[in-house]
């Protein structure tokens, strides 16, 4: 499959970052971790998989490599803008597992300077709508916009 | 692996759904797609792969079957409340890959009634700020709530 370049933005998102090990670094590293053993111990990934997906993930502009030390060679991994931006699907996910399969001890995302919880949602900009309670359609970039 | 379980929601979520094929499958159903072929042909996707991911996501409780006919048996397969749930998580999806990886033909989301775009966006409820805009911290469904 290639749907890197198709136009559905959804698949050309999931052509970058469509599997497991892809967004559980990504959440890794949003957490702060930025090295191979942080990661690797993190998530209990094989190293040549790490390896790949770090590349893969550094191809995509979503990480980027800062060497760290010379002898011998080392690099941290940071986010990029790109790979930052990811966040909030990140939350949104979460937030979604927590709904329908939560039980049992479970992490929770909270406001660090309040303590509160965060309760995560996605609204329209444009009407201040909640995503999902009013109707929605996708149209080519080539149809007009906003019907008056 | 296995994170089904595991206290972090973003794993728990992406042992449900952490595929590409997965995700493109539950966009589809919510678009209105509900039929065998009509997956397939939207995703040119191998019939073996698709009954397997179809089962996986009725499995999961994120679709479920409604059999149209009887001779020959056939299928219908609708999202499940929590499948109609993740809709928000794809809509984050397509619109931060619409910012990063643009260009050339892409489809856009707008509300059907206004035909406006929709510009989305995670606010967190309890504050009304920007998810991402406030240092945010995991702690452990075991520690206390808010601190006031």
């Amino acid at each position: 499959m290639n749907f890197s370049d198709g136009p559905c933005p959804v698949a050309r998102g999931l052509a970058r970052v469509g599997d497991t090990w892809s967004m559980l670094i990504l959440r890794d590293a949003s957490l702060g971790l930025t090295r191979f053993d942080q990661f690797r111990k993190s998530l209990g990934i094989a190293p040549t998989i790490l390896t790949r997906r770090l590349q893969d993930l550094t191809g995509e502009g979503l990480l980027e490599k800062r060497r760290y030390s010379e002898h011998p060679p080392r690099d941290d991994y940071v986010l990029t803008p790109a790979g930052r931006d990811f966040l909030p699907v990140l939350v949104m996910i979460g937030d979604w597992a927590r709904r329908h399969y939560g039980g049992g001890e479970l992490r929770r995302l909270v406001d660090a300077e309040t303590g509160g919880d965060v309760v995560p949602v996605v609204i329209d900009q444009v009407t201040g709508t909640v995503v999902g309670t009013r109707p929605l359609r996708l149209v080519s970039d080539s149809e007009p916009a906003a019907v008056p």
